[in-house]
């Protein structure tokens, strides 16, 4: 056997700051506004070619709704005030000499998977289905940490952050979470927050739908009543099938998907594969993933790798023997918050669905959490389905 | 007050693979040969900027003696073979079949910290010191899972990983490990190797000496005897001041480092600052790290950043109160298996050190793990410092 080109010659010089190969540039964010013109961008996680539970700073999936600010860090300030003793203003220098704690947790835009809502399954991949959830380990200053040297008076209900970036996002949030887990977050999987993540600091909200995590995060008023801003009357109210809204509907509930296989895969002949997706929910910690080959008629159950972390990832593997028959693949994680995923068919029973096809700008399209279905081919091909 | 330029007018457009803000640009890797001349290139982890647990892959070091190859993830082929009973060789396409593992593990060159060999402290900063040190989640395929499918024959005793780049980089590793921890890992932080850390696979093992960890790994032989190549006949025999080597000393054994504050910070005032650091052993879990602020006289015990896991950066911190007065900051970690970090003269006793000041092509250079002194000076400058 001859040796490669690449085992006969010197390779290339180290640089300062690695990149990928270029044999894997297709590993890569897909961007519905690769210009930035003056409306969202969304740029997708690819989770097909993804493994494990931390997803790389450069493929973590980014909504913006007026471009990734480019914020001089030493003149960004954040200011807390409202209801609070003492209102206090922190460099991001005063910031960095407090007590830090790093968690690894996952983001999920509350219009994640929202492609399922439709009244049939439109064929796409898991990028384009699912890529608006990503998983990182955040280190940052708690924000209960700063609330003791402000202080905080008793009325004090809500707190509401807002965004330094031209939209100057604002989301209300209950003074109960600022208490316990919310974190100001300086650094994503070690380095400093990418620009399309909220560089220099944003607020983490471990479990709560992405648009409250606030980046570029300015300002948090202590007050008695949420702000009823225009996110929260508007996109993030799910309308129900009743006429009556979800508000104030935060939690990311327990949720799973499988990515390899999935479409865009192609099984080349039966034989031994390796099943396995990711499992999260915003109620706390996976305790099991059912995995089925059989559109639910018989599940088997998923190891779970090691660590299992609340609100964090956890990647599920199943061996799997295909015998070269049609099968449907599926997944149904739990929390244990006693939640369990629920199948499409109780999932929209309760949440509804479009009525036609899209795109419609129309709701529901929110906090879709229900069992997704892969159809393995005779030919080996992966298909979207309902089952 | 008045809006900053960034809160006026739009920002950038999110591009398909996300890199630091600009601002971050000395957030870098420092390169020994950034033109890639035919010598060795060292590139060093900046963890003097950095926190948390993981490094990210842009940042995580590297150590290249022909430069990374540029190697066809399609053509590239691993072969075990040796004293086994069916040699196979496997594609990057069959090896993604098999049940994958994840660990989130350092890896250490042996010769990190080689500067702490000197007889006097030399004035460096963290990353110079201590920068051949990085830690990743990696996915893989277990060997041991591979091999059941060669089957072994009971005379192996060894296996020796050979390198596909050109200088074909030749380790020998006890059977034990195969068997154990071993891993041919395909992903890093969730995306595939980076071609300085081994793309399009590499051999991890957790807890041993960087050299060991075979890149580009082409060759997997099983043998009765170990090769007694270039790298472990040479560089990486430790010679000891009793004249006897150190032959096939693999185990990088319990260390810490404290990275804030660290040379090249400067405390500005007296006040409350976070000591804060990371805390690694090859042979198992971190179970305490303690911290001194008056050179070892005084011990305190830091808090450690769940999840602890064995043979991973653990993150430790401590609340510090500096009064303005002279102060000797150590970090002293300890491990599940019993080992306890030794001082720089407990170590030095028992290892030797350089005669002279570096540059000086001489051993001892390998396998430092003693503790580090920094001295914040009454002004708030950090140095280097023997203690």
């Amino acid at each position: 056997m001859k040796d490669d080109p690449w085992s006969l010659e010197p390779g290339a010089s180290v640089k300062s700051y690695q990149l990928p190969s270029r044999y894997e540039k297709n590993v890569a964010l897909t961007l519905t506004n690769p210009d930035g013109l003056p409306f969202v961008q969304n740029a997708r996680t690819p989770h097909h070619m993804l493994d494990g539970m931390i997803t790389p700073n450069g493929l973590h999936f980014v909504i913006s709704y007026g471009g990734p600010p480019d914020i001089d860090p030493d003149k960004h300030r954040l200011v807390i005030h409202g209801l609070v003793k003492r209102p206090l203003m922190f460099t991001l220098e005063a910031l960095a000499r407090y007590p830090m704690v790093s968690r690894i947790s996952f983001l999920e835009c509350g219009g994640n998977s929202a492609p399922l809502f439709s009244p049939q399954p439109i064929q796409s991949n898991v990028q384009a289905l699912h890529g608006l959830t990503s998983c990182a380990e955040w280190t940052g200053v708690k924000l209960s940490t700063l609330l003791e040297e402000t202080g905080i008076d008793p009325k004090a209900k809500w707190f509401i952050a807002e965004g330094a970036d031209a939209p100057h996002l604002t989301r209300s949030v209950p003074m109960l979470k600022a208490l316990d887990d919310a974190m100001i977050a300086l650094y994503q999987n070690g380095e400093r927050l990418m620009p399309g993540n909220g560089y220099p600091m944003r607020l983490l909200l471990p479990g709560y739908e992405g648009n409250m995590n606030v980046k570029y995060l300015r300002r948090i008023k202590l007050t008695a009543e949420p702000a009823m801003g225009f996110w929260e009357a508007k996109t993030y109210s799910q309308l129900l099938p009743s006429g009556q809204a979800y508000q104030f509907y935060f939690l990311q509930e327990v949720k799973s998907f499988i990515t390899q296989p999935s479409p865009g895969t192609m099984l080349k002949q039966p034989g031994l594969y390796e099943i396995s997706g990711v499992a999260y929910s915003g109620a706390g910690r996976i305790t099991k993933v059912m995995v089925s080959a059989d559109a639910g008629q018989s599940w088997a159950e998923a190891a779970l790798q090691e660590p299992v972390l609340p609100k964090a990832f956890t990647r599920f593997r199943m061996a799997w023997r295909w015998n070269g028959s049609p099968s449907i693949l599926q997944s149904r994680a739990s929390d244990d918050a006693g939640n369990v995923q629920p199948t499409r068919a109780e999932f929209v029973a309760r949440r509804g669905e479009l009525k036609t096809m899209p795109p419609v700008v129309a709701f529901p399209n929110q906090h879709f959490n229900a069992v997704t279905s892969w159809a393995v081919e005779t030919n080996g091909q992966v298909n979207h389905v309902y089952a």
